[in-house]
């Protein structure tokens, strides 16, 4: 194996590296890039100017000299029409203002004759997501000549949900601990803050809720805020919003109050008040993301009032301040229902149009919980009347942690085109989330990040890819998971083409990898009890609809959980077109196969293979693309600095191992229901069934 | 204030920056250091020969070339005589063996008539250690002509002790979590882990205790002890042995037995196996460190045998393979003593001459708890038969956690430079620590850590400096406070005298400073309940010995401990001579004056005020200290980049804030005693006793 020479990378830089272009394509840009003319003080603008100061005197080897105004072909210009009077020559006025108050031009121009480069928009904000665009440009390797892009975001809220709790302690994170020092805060605040707000602002993502769903009422006191506050002035430059949590039981928990019952005026005006304190502190506040009456959190229904009771209560609270309430419908109560996934639409459906203007319901991608595949939820295009965003999780809760390469814009993508036919063919999840479907103007994306302490931000040098996607796919999810894994791969690896085309491929064969190791052809919520790493198919204990035997159903006839009508009958949340798909279990789509029904081990599968059969292959397959990919990935050490590749490479070592328990504690629980040996070509598992159950796993990260 | 434009440095680097040197330092240098001859491929080597190669590389600017022999003037030659056939042909043998296995010579001499700079030792790692002592000459700018060094540890066993636990919390750790990434050990080692191993290395630290004294049974399971060895085998080739915490009830815990009795034969042959078993793993094992009954960990009490019946059933199974047990005095058990500053005197001095030849008693160096001052353990000189070793502490648990500039080497020479009179005058500290008060060939220092994830390692950069200092003078405990901070403000920051006088200034005043604006005059243990963040003198609930009211005893007559033999009589336990200084009022130094005596508030100091007043003006003084420093910190900007001067600039302003609440929160306090008001010049607090008390902070790091 042949390894590289190039410097080591720590992946601090995530694919902002501006490394130096080479032959030819240095030459050809220098020439595009001689000057910068960017006048304005503005925060944002400085920051941006920064940005591009940065980028060029790194991606062209040495300083890029500032200008005041526009006297020499190979300028780049930027600024808005009000900050620089060449732009405001430019009449571009009209352009701008179509694209809103988040969008950018960049465009070849001529000015005083000069051939220039216009990086131009309405706002601040505007010219610094088009300053890291065009920085995207020269660092993927794109042609710069006779530029004419306009872009503005389809959604407009896209936020990172970050599950950190006061403690420094991250829910499901796997990345370290908590980027948010609170100790520290808000005497010191580490550079890091800002380039967190500098990754986010160069994806167009403008909001990140600080705190954990699983709410402390805490961070809702005058000493936090004022921590809080120092955070929002870091990253306000950039166009980061801060967003909180808001602990429903809040008034009650910090002593005001003996009730939250959104109903009481002592509980209206107590939130009023909180409301008034935050936005005194931080005039640009966002608002509350609120997960309430479920999982033993607080919320109306302790006072018997419904989710739209409970969300309107804080809408008026921050609405007068120009905030938000994203409200979860990830709900379930004490009653353990007949199908969990079903819950979250029995609730919600009844509830449309009662919701106040700025409320979102905020609906995960998929009915149960961030697998590695579910259905788009059905609640998507089932609330006309209400703003519908989506959550994507991008810490791998269920996918093999930081240690596991899997790339989810694949993942997201396939939600985000699912159809829902709510208004006919080509309703699809991204128009409702976008709030073209119903015509919403509030509209929003949410990812919980996989973000944390690791030097690399994510655990995995390749974890960042979902970072990337997700910010990326929330500003257009008219772009392409494969065109954004090549962007990403040139930006923060390598723009050979022998390299992104190979690593391009992992990418986008992982996920789907990694469905057949753990979750194969519908099977879902198979992991272990807790801490959810690693295999657990037989957890039959404790909450029934929180354990595995609730959702894979195994018994000696067959595998799957019925969803038709002749089992919980949740297809009939989905519209007829889309029911009919899944109804049948000779049409149901293969991948979906056993979350729908319940299918018996002789089936005949589409390969002409019995269900045992195909469930073994698909398992074993899911491993033998892992020990595919570490030899592709040993083949592309040449392309990547040793640090980097010493910590994938390692990192895939490790996945292979997971994956091949993965196969042998699933294929080992299923046969002792399916009574059938393993068919040729299969590995018999290196341990008994109680062996791997015996496992037990402690300090795993991530609770 | 006039910012430097030096490059942004995030502290990372610790004192191994490599800077390139400036004129006319580099020109004469570079011609002692024109090529590097130094042959052998042992791990240690190689290790050493790439240090070098950074180093010159970085301090010369460029590249210097490898020989294979030397010839020509201005070559580096290093090795051992079996390494390098030039080191032999120099006759240095005689030399060596005196340095022991550990040393190393660093001289100028002449080979082939070339004039060279030969670094030598016995042993590769005696070799490393010289070449890191090269390499900090080369950063101090000190001479290298006609260098004659010769350098040997004075103590053997020289440790970090880190109280990390497997969920990646530190107890008392405020730089962020545990460097030890369990969930990915032993399948991927971090880079970091070599730098932790060179850092230490740098400084002659040569092992590293992983786990918590409050110790889990966990980490001695199979699982958990290959990813030790993934530790372990990273750490080796830079002299660092990995160490353990025990747990006296592991053989219970992990399911083996019924008893953890020392006496009960089967307990006996259970550590014997899992010390072959860690043997195998790791055949360089240093041994184990056990906090046994005490503050409700189990240990041999809990059986009715003594702590050395517990020691010497540890060391028995370590013995055969080298290893040694480390066994801590810090001992209070479940019954409230009359004074805790007695008990571990009273429970080890009666074992003396009962322990195995392999183990130390470890000894905090003052009686209570790593307290800003308190004067020697009266352990040190009573337990001559046995080898004492000393722990200090460098995570600020009682001296201002990560956000206080504190220097402790001043605090470490303090205690190693006392004389405890046990073999007549001269009897200090430092040779019961070396072994040679008492002619123990085994001896010991350790540390408690203050390394985390945060980026810098140690929270404050300024904390460097104590893990630095320690390291320094573990190696060699002659070496001056002052002369070792010199050497890592050159290494570390800069080596301009302007800047160093006035960096050295404050750091040498600091930890009087600490001392004054916390717990002046001898008070002691005044801090808040549990977290230990802040001043908590009113904490008079739970177990008395950990109440503040317990230590600092104030009444309307008077403060402090009556430790003579009007009181609790500790100072019975040190020698005649010592005793006889402190037991006078009027004689005790004014340092230790409330630690040893109960003062009435009219008693008459040496500067002529009241006990009271200069109660009031040493609390002031220490924050009149910080706000200076504040003001000399920012003189010093142009000598430092601008990350690391923000950082310490942040971090004084919150230092001084804390000082102030300090200040304020205990003279309100004592003053409900005194009775008497605030001299002249003292400002009045600003706040109210009451609201003083009612702070409850949430969230402390560190618990």
């Amino acid at each position: 194996m042949k390894l590289s020479d190039l410097p080591e990378d720590d992946g601090y830089r995530l694919w902002l590296r501006y490394e130096p272009l080479s032959e030819p394509l240095f030459s050809s840009r220098r020439a595009l890039a001689r000057e910068l003319v960017f006048p304005g003080e503005a925060p944002t603008l400085v920051a941006a100017r920064d940005e591009l100061v940065r980028g060029l005197g790194g991606l062209l080897g040495g300083p890029v000299p500032l200008g005041e105004t526009v006297h020499r072909a190979g300028t780049v210009l930027a600024g808005t029409p009000d900050s620089s009077p060449d732009v405001r020559s430019l009449g571009l006025e009209a352009d701008l203002r179509e694209l809103g108050s988040e969008g950018f031009v960049v465009r070849s121009a001529r000015l005083r004759n000069e051939a220039v480069t216009v990086i131009a928009a309405r706002t601040d904000i505007g010219v610094l997501y088009g300053a890291f665009h065009f920085l995207r440009l020269l660092q993927t390797g794109a042609s710069l000549d006779a530029l004419d892009l306009r872009s503005a975001p389809r959604i407009r809220r896209r936020l990172l949900d970050h599950w950190d709790n006061l403690d420094r302690t991250v829910e499901r994170g796997y990345a370290g601990f908590s980027l948010w020092d609170w100790q520290k805060l808000p005497g010191y605040v580490s550079p890091r803050m800002r380039d967190y707000a500098r990754a986010n602002a160069s994806i167009g993502i403008n909001g990140t809720v600080l705190t954990n769903v699983n709410a402390n009422a805490v961070v809702l006191t005058r000493e936090w805020l004022e921590k809080v506050a120092a955070l929002a002035d870091t990253f306000r430059p950039y166009g980061v919003r801060v967003y909180l949590t808001a602990r429903f039981n809040a008034p009650v928990e910090l002593g005001a109050l003996s009730t939250a019952d959104p109903d009481d005026a002592r509980v209206r005006a107590w939130w009023a008040e909180k409301a008034r304190e935050i936005y005194r502190l931080i005039p640009d506040f966002g608002g509350f993301l609120v997960k309430a009456s479920s999982e033993g959190q607080p919320g109306p229904q302790s006072f018997g009032r419904s989710h739209a009771d409970g969300a309107n209560l804080l809408a008026d609270a921050v609405g007068p301040h120009g905030g938000i309430v994203m409200w979860r419908a990830f709900v379930y109560a004490s009653e353990v229902p007949t199908d969990r996934a079903k819950q979250a639409y029995d609730e919600f459906v009844p509830l449309d149009g009662t919701f106040r203007e700025n409320v979102l319901v905020q609906v995960k991608n998929g009915p149960i919980d961030f697998q590695p595949r579910e259905p788009f939820h059905p609640l998507f295009g089932a609330m006309p009347k209400t703003p519908v965003m989506t959550e994507f999780q991008l810490t791998q809760e269920y996918l093999g942690f930081a240690t596991h390469l899997v790339y989810l814009g694949t993942l997201f993508e396939e939600c985000l085109d699912s159809d829902t036919y709510a208004r006919g063919p080509g309703s699809l999840v991204a128009s409702v989330t976008d709030g073209s479907l119903h015509g919403h103007a509030l509209s929003g994306i949410a990812a919980v990040a996989n973000i944390g302490t690791d030097r690399n931000w994510c655990g995995h040098p390749f974890a960042q890819a979902n970072w990337y996607a997700f910010g990326r796919l929330a500003w257009d999810h008219r772009l392409r998971a494969d065109a954004i894994a090549r962007e990403w791969l040139a930006q923060t690896f390598s723009r050979d083409p022998s390299f992104v085309e190979q690593a391009l491929s992992l990418m986008l064969e992982s996920r789907e990898a990694c469905v057949d190791y753990m979750t194969p052809l519908g099977l879902h919520h198979l992991m272990a009890w807790d801490h959810h790493h690693g295999p657990g198919p037989w957890i039959d204990q404790g909450r029934p609809d929180w354990t595995s035997v609730y959702f894979h159903r195994a018994d000696e006839r067959g595998l799957g959980f019925d969803r038709t009508g002749s089992g919980s009958n949740a297809l009939e949340q989905y519209r007829p077109e889309v029911a009919a798909r899944c109804a049948r279990l000779g049409n149901c789509p293969e991948e979906l196969l056993l979350w729908f029904h319940h299918v018996p081990w002789d089936h005949r599968m589409r390969s002409g293979r019995t269900l045992w059969d195909e469930l073994c292959h698909r398992y074993h397959s899911g491993v033998l693309w892992v020990a595919r990919a570490r030899s592709v990935w040993d083949e592309l050490a040449p392309f990547v600095d040793s640090m980097r590749f010493e910590e994938v490479r390692s990192l895939l070592r490790i996945q292979e191992s997971e994956a091949v328990w993965w196969r042998d504690a699933c294929l080992s629980y299923f046969q002792t229901y399916s009574r059938k040996p393993f068919p040729e070509g299969i590995p018999a598992p290196a341990r008994a069934l109680e062996e791997y159950r015996a496992i037990d796993e402690k300090y795993v990260p991530g609770i």
